[in-house]
């Protein structure tokens, strides 16, 4: 059972974990140099905690032990209690969710073992924004995906805006970084995936006609601003685009892979 | 041709309209009052201006005066010319892309010229995210809507994130808010709509199965927390659903909107 600890000063330095939390730039240094995350939230935390993540601790105001007791309960880690102006002095922001804990990354599993029975994978190359790779996860979540690559520059996924906006479904899915980005594709075309680039290519056919009859198939989505880069629109089997009114440039990155995983579960 | 201003004092009284831009309470009472709104961008700048609204003055750093000349040629407003540093001093945020602009707002249009000729619509009820708004309105555009109406407790889709995460799309499509909540869908209906909830409730069909075969068609929205009121739930002429993956809430109504717009549109 976690060890419940008072907390009176906001400079505690058992609070480590929980500094700063609007500095993006400083969480990524720390949360990668102590190899852990946060997840923010009753049902997110839980979910992290039951997807096999370790607690490094707790730390939440009084009125959100009983909601998490059965949590608690199950782990070791200390859980820290302060007020809620207290948390807010500490992390820089309100926590509207009132309960937050500070994880322990896991060694990323192999693409072997992501892909394992996989039929339908998202493969994301460098989408930069964390809000929409937790949209991503939880749309692929929703619409029947098996799995997720990440390229070595797309964002953190266990980065807490991200498990946020995800709804915890990034402790679901199986997902990875992919260890190659040169030959990323084409290594998903050895495996038998065939690779779909959504992209304004000239050469692209609409996403329901490119995935029609596939089995395994792979949906490859580029970076907000200028989309996929160039060796990967090539190296993709084939290049897809979602129909689009007149005039318009194109759709959100989250709102695009919302429309292709739909198509794509239909297939 | 707009009258260049330059400016070297931050608390200039010419610049109330820019003031503490992070702060949403404080905007939505100032733009209500003032009657105008925020453009932000060379790109929605100009979109706005294109799209009717007069603006009532500029605000850019020097090196944006070039980009936005031919917008400024066409007003009579006067643009104030500082130092990013400055602007940051004013608005309370750094502003990336530039250049802002501030807009008279317009009497909003009557529902019956919004729905002219429309066959598509999205009805949204109390989205309440500005992000989720803007996003709605793109996907919207991107698809082939042709008009968006908002209950009156929805988000205002002229604020200046909702603007932003749309790409300008609240100035092309015609949108307006609905007069009377209690009876909007059935004054819907009697206009000739099959308005179609998107809701998880038990009696709801495939989306798909919905809207085949239909020829005028509004889609029904409900807020990002609790969804549609039961009000809004039950005088739909039909409820719907994305089928999703078990144990999988649901989608973020954003990606929910684009599958919907997406499967609506191909009808």
């Amino acid at each position: 059972m976690a060890t419940i600890v008072e907390i009176a000063d906001p400079a505690d330095p058992r609070l480590a974990d929980y500094r700063d939390l609007r500095d993006v730039e400083l969480r990524k240094n720390l949360e990668a140099e102590h190899g852990l995350f946060l997840a923010e939230g009753e049902k997110v935390v839980r979910r992290a905690v039951e997807g096999g993540h370790t607690p490094r601790s707790f730390l939440m105001a009084p009125r959100w032990l009983d909601g998490l007791a059965d949590v608690l309960d199950r782990s070791d880690a200390p859980c820290y209690v302060l007020s809620e102006a207290l948390a807010e002095q500490v992390t820089g922001f309100h926590v509207h969710r009132g309960a937050l804990a500070s994880l322990e990354r896991r060694p990323l599993p192999s693409v072997d073992e992501v892909l394992d029975g996989a039929r339908s994978v998202l493969v994301l190359e460098d989408v930069v924004d964390h809000t929409n790779v937790g949209a991503i996860f939880r749309s692929g979540a929703a619409l029947g995906f098996d799995a997720v690559l990440l390229a070595p520059r797309c964002a953190d996924p266990l980065y807490r805006r991200s498990i946020k906006v995800a709804m915890g479904t990034v402790f679901n899915v199986p997902w990875t970084r992919l260890p190659d980005w040169y030959d990323a594709l084409p290594d998903l075309s050895a495996r038998g995936f065939t690779t779909i680039a959504l992209t304004l290519a000239d050469d692209s056919s609409p996403i329901e006609d490119a995935v029609a009859g596939l089995d395994e198939v792979a949906l490859v989505l580029g970076s907000e601003g200028h989309g996929l880069s160039p060796r990967w629109e090539q190296s993709a089997d084939r290049r897809a685009i979602i129909p689009m009114a007149e005039g318009v440039d194109s759709l959100n990155v989250a709102a695009a892979t919302a429309v292709a995983c739909y198509v794509t579960a239909r297939r």
